[in-house]
């Protein structure tokens, strides 16, 4: 499918330039005024075309506990939604289409979920969440989630004796699992990538994460994990290695170009360093890290070091959404009351630049995606300049990044192919996922965690509430 | 107008209830399952009722410049902001019908607009917004912007010798202006209400809040002001008054029960005693605030103390939208941060609550306004609960208030009055607003700001950049 977008305003380095873009089998063929039309021709006028944004972190399955889990830290929180977390997989399709969607209808194409797997169903989640983000087409980094140690082990266990249940599954029956994973499913021509992705220092064995390494390497996987996204994990770290837990992954060799890392809230300035030197990513998820109470994350301090940071929504019960633009807004401006220097706050055209090419640096395939460059793969979104929302006319990108977007995204492609037109996706029935979505979940207010009720006493021990 | 919805959902104390809602006369007559239908029947199944929210602060005009003005703190924001300010009046009359928009489709049934009068046009300005608010039929507390000191004024000398030029309009003169507009505008009972609105300590002698005072004695005013919005305003009050802003602005009469104050960042921990003792409301901003790097209010502070606080966008070019979920979502998880305890966190319902009666409170309007309850009046909103972005079912007010809701909003009353339906607002041609606000604006990304590049040296040296 070739076309030409005629006559859409595009970024230049500190300005916008009206120019027609062709893009010819999937990639983007050239972009200047005044084009011969190649294929289909496309009306830019009075829209922006940018390249596509990463949902560079997600838990597609939170979608079915979004709204209902109370204000709670992470530690709490996580074991509501473990308590409630779906046990089939025709809801893991159903989250994964509609995470797909919210992601393209808030400027990303691409999605990096850190999926929960279904416990005895792994391969079948997995292969489920291939077959919903093949189905949209949106660009999948899916990224399973695993773990070796169970849940409580998690806390710090403080001044007191704590006894952890072995989890359920050994650490070599992941890894095999994660291989097979890779074996079925990885395949980056098509739009679909694996990741090895262990959940974190908090609930894994060096065992897991030299494993994962050994993966990484052999079939060239990029890698993903939560880092230090809590106070807790702070002293969890200290505990578990005797130095923080950047210095202990880089000394097993887990970071790196190809190494993007969730959160990275409570890190000291020589981390910082550390995640420079190693060109490892930070994927800042701030909706989250407010819902959570998990803090700021230093991120004008990555930028001042040179780290690579790109934005995630998180899953969508700590988010609660998979809204990609209010991520980049929340994510920019939030920073701006942690350093009194403005000369040092983040712009518009950064943030851009952070939730483009940022997002496709992490996932090592920035000389494929993440601008309009020719040559590169055709993702990218086309915003209707003329929705309310990014009206009176000023500064377009302004508009988008620093505004609340509604209904502003017109078209997307990922590899070339159209798969959102006139505002609405074009590859599933919507209606037909609300109403899936409706049928499958009630109305609830009632619930309540035992989980929650087993660990709270101890977590507020140790954390001294 | 009378009529009766049935089958929606409302909050009860701790749970939800399905019931029918008469409205007769533009208020509330009865609240209960399987009513006799009064007027139109109004399918309520699967949507939420909830009372109307208050964006209790914005300023309308600038939405003529979201978007535009780049990442800056307050006090040289201003500066470009009134630099650029639009000076004609057919401007103030589409950015009041935009402000009054978004606000509707984002849950508010109220706006409160610190409208910036045009120099040399001032009633003029406030009639046209008040025109443009009773086109629209939302609930407009229109407060007029006042100082009586200059631009440069409001940043602190610090060591240096500053001369500020006198305003350009005598503090009696500007009383008498707004007593006109009080005379001419303030109707209660139609829906406009005027409020006495010095911009602020930092830009107001005491003649000019004493005028304000006598003003609300004599008219039943409410108050409004921002108050110690950033670092540099706290500086400015101690070299002013040698006390804290608050402790001043009690000294002179200006707080109390009608009195909302918006921002209340840099406060004292006595100055959150004396707002909980005048029962003053505080007006949260969370976007404006981190958008202007001012800081975080210590809103679970005053929660604890007993302070009223309730939401605003602020204006739409420190925001840059107008959209009031946004900022209840924000304003509720941002605070989670700044407390350990999550026990202390704000929950949906206590957002909603804030939103809703806390800015009926502050408005001295809580007899009338702020809840679904059998005598008020009809100023609610109906939500569309099979929208995928409320969808799956869960708590429908966390998804609500946690969540991003889109295309959620399907009606909207004020005083009984249906102004959206279908998600569409039916009393102005938005198609054509649209037209307007494109029509009377242009992209720009080249602008500077001469009073920006005058101050900067001068902020840079007392803020010790």
């Amino acid at each position: 499918m070739n076309f030409t977008i005629q006559n859409v305003l595009i970024a230049t380095v500190d300005d916008y330039a009206t120019v027609d873009v062709q893009v010819v089998d999937g990639a983007i063929a050239s972009i200047a005024p005044s084009l011969e039309v190649i294929g289909t021709a496309i009306n830019g006028e009075n829209k922006l075309l940018l390249p596509g944004f990463f949902n560079a972190h997600t838990h597609s399955s939170e979608i079915w506990q979004r709204g209902i889990i109370p204000p709670l830290p992470l530690e709490l929180w996580l074991a509501q939604l473990y308590d409630f977390a779906p046990l089939d997989t025709e809801k893991v399709y159903l989250s994964a289409l509609g995470t797909a969607v919210e992601t393209l209808l808030s400027g990303g194409t691409s999605v990096v979920d850190h999926l929960i797997l279904i416990p005895g169903k792994e391969l079948e989640t997995i292969a489920t969440a291939v077959r919903a983000y093949k189905e949209v087409g949106i660009r999948a980094f899916v990224s399973p989630l695993i773990q070796d140690e169970s849940l409580s082990a998690g806390i710090p266990s403080g001044e007191t004796e704590q006894n952890h249940e072995p989890f359920f599954r050994s650490t070599q029956a992941t890894l095999e699992l994660i291989e097979e994973a890779v074996r079925q499913f990885h395949r980056p021509d098509e739009g679909v990538s694996l990741l090895v992705a262990p959940t974190g220092i908090q609930l894994c064995s060096d065992a897991l994460f030299q494993g994962c390494i050994e993966l990484s390497n052999k079939y060239n996987l990029c890698r993903h994990s939560h880092l230090l996204e809590t106070k807790a994990q702070e002293k969890l770290a200290q505990q578990k290695y005797g130095c923080t837990a950047v210095e202990h992954l880089k000394r097993i060799g887990y970071l790196g170009d190809r190494t993007s890392l969730a959160h990275c809230i409570h890190l000291r300035d020589t981390d910082i360093t550390i995640l420079a030197e190693t060109q490892s990513t930070v994927v800042h998820n701030p909706l989250s890290n407010l819902r959570l109470g998990s803090g700021i994350a230093p991120i004008l301090k990555y930028r001042q070091a040179g780290v690579n940071v790109t934005f995630g929504c998180d899953g969508a019960s700590s988010n609660d959404s998979q809204d990609l633009l209010e991520a980049i807004k929340i994510g920019s401006i939030l920073h701006n009351v942690t350093d009194l220097d403005y000369q040092h706050w983040i712009t518009p055209r950064q943030a851009v630049e952070m939730a483009s090419s940022g997002g496709a640096k992490g996932l090592n395939m920035v000389d494929q995606l993440g601008s309009l460059t020719v040559g590169k793969k055709a993702d990218f979104v086309l915003y209707d300049l003329t929705s309310l929302s990014l009206l009176p006319r000023t500064d377009p990108i302004g508009l988008l990044t620093l505004g609340r977007p509604t209904n502003a995204v017109e078209s997307v492609w990922v590899n070339g192919r159209q798969i959102v037109a006139n505002g609405k996706v074009t590859t599933i029935d919507v209606d037909d996922l609300r109403q899936q979505l409706f049928q499958h979940s009630h109305w609830d207010t009632k619930r309540k965690s035992e989980t929650v009720a087993q660990l709270e006493a101890h977590y507020r021990t140790v954390m001294s509430l």
